[in-house]
């Protein structure tokens, strides 16, 4: 079968092109911009032009979960390009060809065959792939490479080669603690097809809220969800949604612990004491669901049953995590059962319990998953072991024999820059993992737990720091060029907003709202260089709890603005040669200029509004900064030496500075440190 | 039933409520935001503070949607000011006190009482209405109220009795042309009923798409939406969404015109040819439904009887407007049947064609709407016709008889400013009408037709004008401050923003996918003194079907900035003593200091991204404009003349500025022109 597509160019566009013909054939200078970035490529001269005779074919094998990848894809094109799709068969001569040997499996599988040519020449790009998955990232690939040439766009020439390094590359999105909109989970599938991530782990049951809806026991969203939960209708279309981008949806309930919305509304799966309604504070829960009851096991049976029917893929999560269960070293009847059952301590009832769970799924052709807690003695082998602690727990699983993937330098809710989390490697080639142990270690997640964000600040707290772990999970080990990185973050992240993620736009309207204002240019200045606390130093310095409004100024404020990374760059770059080149000098003095000149108005503005009065101090220490910058880029400009003790001056007013102030932090004060004591004294 | 809810203040605040106690009561400056403006309004001293205490009570009749709407309320006041809602019947001794005599019938009536009395005192704030439809109405005023004191939140002291001055306040959105997913329709809703607008007419179908399933008729969607349309179930779902805040759904389906994408789907319907596929282009379709076969009644009788079960309001529209209908002048068949018929022209078989619909409406116990053209000799009476051709054909329709809307001056895509609009009154006490004619004006509704946008831009076409004209179709007619209205809405603006609108936000993820960076500070400058031109001159200018990407520098750009009103304004008082107080000079002369200063980056943006490069004839006016609005300013305030020909000189310039370009216009230019003539010479 073949499928043709044309792109028209608008009125405007096509003339230019006709215009600017040969001479800008010449002028095309390779931009790569790609991310993640391809394990081959190289690049050629000249590239394909969009221009009006741009059509797509579809060579061989072709189904309509192919044919909607393309169209999205085209429609992606159209977008960035201003290029126009006629939407029928006209035929083009310039095309897009897209090859693939045979159809995905109808559940995409963990190994499916990921990987895809690209071949781009003046005629044509085309795609070749095994199956329609490897091709939509090939798609991926191709929309990344569209560029300016002069008055029109252009897809260099190149050819890739290009598959994945790690076959579970996922993002966990916690909709327990705060229930996230359909609507939110669509766009973030976007935004993860568009850096090739192919698992959304979906954390659906809390102690603050069960999700998921469930027929044979609609307890669980009467009593345990507030009204906010996913239909299976809703469900089946997220899943549908993520299956139609390359993506496997592995739902996870929780359990035995953080189980307290199961136990609200079914009090006969309770260990002891019966919550009186789910748990609105955060944190570890004391309730458990009863191991030793045969009623438990039924129960947990027919809801997994229920549950196999809407989520087709391979692999159930359990969470297993955080279950301290103090009902189980007092209630008689459990310590009755573990000494009958021989079970000395709640690990080895957890064991039991997770063995039992493991029966259930093994007769639903389903592979367990579970948190670090899971991994006990005597767990079957067929277990995956997610990684919340970190390499070591990872490389000890892996050592045991279990499939394991990495989470712990991928919690977003630290709100550690994505420099950060893109070097930690789930698999460095340094680690003592046996060849056959190495295959154990299957990739890695990104996790947003979901404490401190709702519908409007979540995708902010994802992107596009996920991008760049994203990167990890795909791109070859070698790929750790920090600098590179934040250079292709900025484009992939405008990429995907045009997919409708809120991330770069959502700091605005908390802005106003805390304002009261439409006039915040100076507010964005100054909120700028401020990024939120880590979720543990939020939970400690503020009590927060499902009902807190999360509209503070650190919930308008995104972690690791662009203001971070460029200003460690400027001044590392400065402080290789002080007195050398002085754009950096030049553009850092500048950029403190337009700081302290965003204070005074910023600063009347929080004395207005009473909910931004708290962040007044760190305007006071904003200005404060900017004096000592520009002093120490004086000093260090002219070889200059600073007063007695201006050193010891500014670091004790860096010290004060960094202490906790209205949930928020300066980005900038490791290079402030750095220039201060570059100076001379 | 007594229902008891609370507000808790989160800890900070409540540790600052305590310590500001007393002193701030008296600080309370009664600032008058609200909007629409209510009918009466007395002001008291001190007010209700917001604190720890709060709680809610509702009084006698009580339902679950006016507790469903009280929760909703409680919720916006939290996020506005920080309170924290416990969730539950603690009791408090501040209270919000809801009071309805009855409440409301399951359909709302065109008449039902909308009236509601507001009493806060320092101890109570007390809302009284006849049904839950005023109580809402009293909720969105009492949320307008609350403003910051001190270091917390107060609801002034008021007394307000308020009551719309039209029954029929409504909103069109056509979703025909571009389809706009169910969240935006609810936003939307979520806007109207901030101010108290009470209609959603929703027009369903178009030339370009059929956007209502039917499952008698499965074809409509199929063959005639691309896959763009609602369920029934998304239907009822946006109908109880809108019920739940006091808004009527009508909902609209053209016919005999604009019905391009019926006739694809049934071509048995057609007046003669019959379309290959729904229409691309947009204007005025030949294609038309035939009236003369009874096959045509009877399936529009099924279809309607199908919706009268989705949509349970009293009125149906039924579009029949721009019916050129060639084949009725040639097919020889209609020309028998008109013979037959007595039916002189195209008209009389409209008219014949709309008396069979009304009688099909009749058995469904429906009033039957249309625009202008439905009005024919010998139309029944009960019709209520929507004049988009002014208030001639409005006025012309009440003295015959007819019931009728007001929404030529309310077309949202002649990109018109708010303040005009605005201005624009359904009913002048100047009319001549008698009172009993004027009672046959119901009142008015805003259109915003679908050529020119999308899901990304609809927002800010709507939002803020829909506000300004919300308060035309409530206050009282000598409510008609524009300068007060503009200052009023900036907070109105903030506030339904805070209910997801996206109106303020959709400007920048624009710039940023144009010019493919984060920076945008400088081009978001230069972007707040431009709108788009017209929907009719776009059309002339620019050909745009629907597949038309709404991506270039006119979508992203707004209506009526802030910049415009703001300009106007400074200039009018300016000129008014050019040499008096210098505040409006230092003021201009540095916006326009900060206009020029933002061209340069934003220039070479628009060079490097072949979408923007057409914007940059913009950039080079608005130097110009700088310079002459320097010099104009340096003139009037030293009181010095001008050389030879400089007026003349930039007279030209200002028409040539004035010309098409990139599809958007300056906002300033009458100011500027002022300036200039202001100027001697």
């Amino acid at each position: 079968m073949t499928t043709l597509r044309t792109l028209r160019l608008g009125k405007a566009v096509a003339l230019a092109a006709a215009i600017y013909g040969a001479q800008a054939m010449a002028q095309i200078q390779f931009q790569n911009n790609l991310m993640p970035q391809p394990v081959e490529m190289s690049i050629g001269s000249g590239g394909l032009y969009l221009d009006s005779t741009f059509a797509v074919e579809v060579k061989g094998v072709s189904d309509a979960r192919l044919t909607d990848a393309i169209d999205r894809a085209v429609r992606r094109i159209e977008m960035a390009t201003g290029l126009r799709h006629a939407g029928r068969g006209i035929a083009g001569t310039t095309r897009l060809v897209v090859k693939i040997d045979h159809p995905s499996a109808p559940v995409q599988s963990i190994n499916e065959d990921e990987s895809y040519s690209l071949n781009v020449t003046s005629s044509s790009a085309e795609i070749d792939a095994t199956t329609e998955l490897g091709a939509m990232h090939g798609l991926e690939t191709l929309i990344q490479l569209v560029q300016p040439s002069g008055s029109g766009y252009v897809i260099p020439a190149v050819t890739i080669h290009d598959a994945p390094r790690f076959r579970w590359r996922g993002l966990m999105i916690d909709c327990g603690r705060h229930f996230e909109p359909v609507a939110v989970i669509k766009r973030n599938l976007d935004g993860m097809a568009a850096v090739k991530l192919n698992v959304f782990h979906w954390h659906l049951t809390e102690d603050q809220g069960f999700r998921m809806q469930s027929r044979i026991y609609p307890g669980l969203t009467a009593k345990g969800s507030d009204g906010l939960f996913y239909t299976q209708q809703d469900a089946k279309e997220i899943v549908a949604y993520a299956r139609a981008r390359g993506i496997r949806v592995v739902p996870e309930f929780e359990m035995p612990g953080h189980s307290t919305a199961w136990i609200v509304a079914y009090p006969e799966l309770a260990s002891g004491t019966t919550p009186a309604e789910i748990r609105r504070e955060f944190g570890v829960s004391p309730y458990a669901i009863d191991p030793t009851r045969d009623t438990t096991y039924i129960f947990i049976d027919h809801f997994l049953t229920e549950m196999a029917d809407i989520f087709p893929d391979a692999y159930v999560h359990i969470g297993g995590d955080e279950t301290p269960a103090p009902d189980w070293k007092t209630n008689p009847r459990i310590l009755a059962f573990m000494k009958a059952h021989n079970l000395k301590d709640n690990d080895a009832l957890q064991a039991y319990f997770n063995t039992r769970i493991l029966k259930i799924l093994a007769r639903l052709h389903k592979h367990m998953m579970g948190w670090d807690e899971v991994l006990t003695p005597g767990l079957p082998k067929d277990v995956v072991v997610q990684s919340w602690r970190g390499e070591a727990s990872l490389f000890k699983g892996a050592k045991l024999g279990y499939e394991g993937i990495l989470s712990a330098p991928y919690y977003l809710d630290g709100m550690q820059p994505a420099g950060m989390s893109y070097l930690a490697d789930p698999l460095p080639s340094s680690s003592d993992l046996t060849p056959e142990e190495r295959k154990l270690i299957l990739g890695g997640e990104v996790c947003m737990w979901g404490e401190h964000v709702d519908a409007r600040t979540i995708d902010s707290r994802i992107w596009p720091r996920t991008v760049a772990i994203a990167e990890r999970f795909w791109s070859p080990e070698n790929v750790r060029d920090v600098n590179d990185m934040y250079r292709r973050l900025i484009p992939t992240s405008i990429e995907i907003e045009s997919l409708g993620l809120t991330h770069l736009e959502s700091e605005d309207p908390g802005l106003r709202a805390l304002a009261g204002t439409e006039t915040i240019d100076d507010l964005r200045t100054f909120a700028s260089v401020l990024e939120p606390v880590s979720f543990s130093e939020r939970a400690r310095t503020q009590h927060t709890d499902q009902f807190t409004a999360l509209n503070s100024f650190v919930d308008a404020v995104r972690p690791d603005p662009p203001s971070r990374h460029w200003f460690e760059s400027a001044v590392k770059r400065l402080l290789a040669d002080p007195r050398g080149d002085i754009t950096d000098r030049t553009e850092l003095a500048a950029w403190f200029t337009r700081l302290s000149g965003a204070v005074p108005t910023a600063r009347q503005q929080m004395l207005a509004s009473p909910r931004l009065t708290e962040v007044t101090t760190r305007a006071d220490q904003l200005l404060q900064l900017t004096v000592m910058g520009q002093q120490a880029l004086r000093y260090l400009g002219n070889g200059q030496k600073a007063p007695a003790n201006w050193k010891t001056k500014q670091i004790e007013m860096l010290d004060e500075i960094r202490k906790p102030s209205a949930l928020v932090n300066f980005t900038f004060l490791p290079g402030m440190s750095e220039l201060v004591k570059a100076v001379s004294e």
